[in-house]
Formats: C-alpha cells, structure tokens, sequence
C-alpha cells in the first residue's frame, strides 16, 4: 500500500514515499546486505561534535530467534499483535555522554533521531518498510540485554517487506487503510517571529 | 565540493551525498518554494502519537533582514564568520508537551531530530547545502523571539547554495576540506546483543 506524502510543493521522493506500515510480509528476509545498508545510512547522520551517540541493537529472526523473542516480548500486546510477521527489529538508544569529554550531551537524543530517520528513509528506498515504535517496555530491555544506565533506550524499529493490507484485520487493519494526515505547515512553522505562520 | 560518505554497500544517494559545509554563495537566495519544500519534508516526519513536536522559525536574509540579523547575533563568532553569507536560518525547537494530553513528551527532541534531517536532506536534493548547529546562545533566542518556556530550543540550521572553497579561509576552511568520518559501524551497532558488533 502507497500513502504518499500530501505536499504544497514536490518534495524528495522517498521523503514523500515514507510511512509507517503495519502490515509486513511474513516470508520475505532483509539480507545481510540490506541490513547494512540501513545501519550506514544511520551513521552517515549528523551529530553534534560528531559525537555520534546513537547506538542500536539489531535483532534478525532468521538468524538469532531466541535473542528476536527475546526483544519481540518487550513490546506491547497491540504491537506484538503485527511486529510478529517482521523479520528485523532495531533497538534505537543513545549515549547521554559526549565521548571527548564525557559530560551530558544534550543532543543525543536529536542527534539519534536523525539517525534512525535515515534507517527508515533507507529502508524505504531498498522497497522496505520501517515503523517506529515507542509502546515497548524500555526498563525490561535495558534488564533482558544488560543495556548501561548511561545508555538512554529511546524506540524500536521493524523493518521488512510489506504485504498486501488484507494480511491485517480488526484495529491494526484501520489504522492500515486511514489517511495519513499532518497539521497545517502554519501551525508548525512560522516567518521571522514566533507564532507567526510561514504560509 | 562533494563530500560522498563512504559505505561498505551503496546507500540512497541524498543521504549519501548530505554533507554540513560552510562555504555559502552570499549572491545566491533560496526561493519561497523551496523554503516550503524544506518544511514540508520536515512535517512528514514519524513521532510518536503522531504529535509533530517540532517547530520552526525561518529567517530569510532577503524577506526581512532585521529578524536575520537578530537570530545571526545569537550565533556564536566562529558561526557568524561563515553563516554570514548564508540567506537561510532556521531555528529548531521543541514542543516539550504532548498536544492530546499536555504530559510530558520524552519523544519530543527525538521526534524533532528526524524533521531535521528530513529538511537537511531535502535541502541536498534541492541542490541546497543545510548545516545544523549547536553553538548559539539559546537563553538569547528565547529572550529575542519571546519563546514559550514549555518549548525546548535545540539548534539552528543555516541553508544556502555551496560556494567554492576558495571563498573561505583559516579554521574554518581547514574544516571543509578535511575528510568526513565516522567511527566503525561495530563500535555503534550491535547484533543480538548489546556490544557485539554488527561487522
């Protein structure tokens, strides 16, 4: 399913093309190629003293299932019911310490934003499918994969193919099929003053 | 001047291409259009609950000079010596509260991130070159632009057509023809379990 971006103006196309399907396609693997790919696009980001402070744990269900289940029962039951048929699963944390001198870094959760928007774009443009999740238990990964406390647990991430919608029912199926929709760029976004709407 | 990353497999080529350089053509402006094009690729962002938690301002040198100038001074020197020849300043900020029911959004810088790099990629595809910044003084801008308490302000990005190197000089021109790095894919990506490497 296509859901392009509604746009005043053209915008980059697998920018336009992005969105956060749930319905994913059982039987197709991410290659190691593909997975790598994905996890360059993300380092490639910008990063603020070029700390990047991103780090990510990826699991693959046709490569290491336990340690995919092992992630997989740390979501949501909403989430678990359509993450299921997703071969990949990113873990998206960051480093809340700058590496040259070890104090807080403010950034690191933008910085790492920008990182795992490159992933999804990413994946987008190799014909996968990348949803964002923030309905998983952050306290019950940080136990199960012995994640430092320095260590900020911020998403999940499944990637993989998608499949046809009719793969999907009940609630998961509507949210499929609604519109994607956004607030007006005026509410967002203002001219020379704040408050002052760009258009 | 073209600063590809450098990856073990390809990766689409907008983010592959994104670079934050510093030599902006001072005679060249960036049309209403394409201002919109940066933000309307920033609004199609992913968050959480789908709540948009960023917000812009735009300073646009040849619309309204005054408010440029305003948020230049903001910049710290060594920013000023070369953002001074770029038409575009966008603040970066963050609504620090959820829009459905006014809790906090610990989202809100991450989400603000992935718009980010949506306007910084849109801005390489439109041939444009964005760099974000940290060193401005924010309790400045927030006093100058009366900005609410409740918004977080994270960074400002300058956008602008590239300029050939020989426009700059000292530091700051050390900097742009040094090479891009990253640190190894292994070191920030991990494979089923925290810490071991990817590759």
């Amino acid at each position: 399913m296509k859901k392009p971006a509604i746009t005043r103006v053209p915008v980059e196309n697998t920018i336009a093309a992005r969105w956060s399907g749930r319905a994913y396609d059982t039987n197709k693997s991410v290659s190691e190629e593909q997975t790598i790919a994905l996890l360059e696009a993300a380092r490639w980001a910008p990063s603020c003293y070029g700390d990047q402070p991103w780090r990510f744990i990826v699991w693959d269900k046709n490569k290491d299932v336990a340690s995919w289940q092992k992630a997989f029962e740390t979501l949501v039951e909403f989430n678990q019911g359509w993450v299921k048929d997703s071969p990949l699963l990113f873990l998206i944390a960051a480093d809340t310490q700058f590496h040259h001198n070890g104090k807080p870094n403010r950034w690191a959760a933008y910085d790492t934003g920008a990182a795992a928007e490159n992933l999804c774009l990413q994946a987008t443009a190799l014909g996968l499918m990348a949803h964002q999740m923030a309905g998983f238990d952050a306290d019950k990964v940080r136990q199960a994969f012995a994640i430092p406390e320095q260590i900020e647990i911020i998403a999940m991430i499944s990637v993989g193919y998608a499949a046809d919608v009719s793969t999907l029912s009940g609630e998961v199926l509507e949210r499929e099929t609604a519109p994607r929709a956004r607030r007006e760029l005026g509410e967002l976004f203002f001219s020379g003053a704040w408050g002052k709407p760009v258009v």
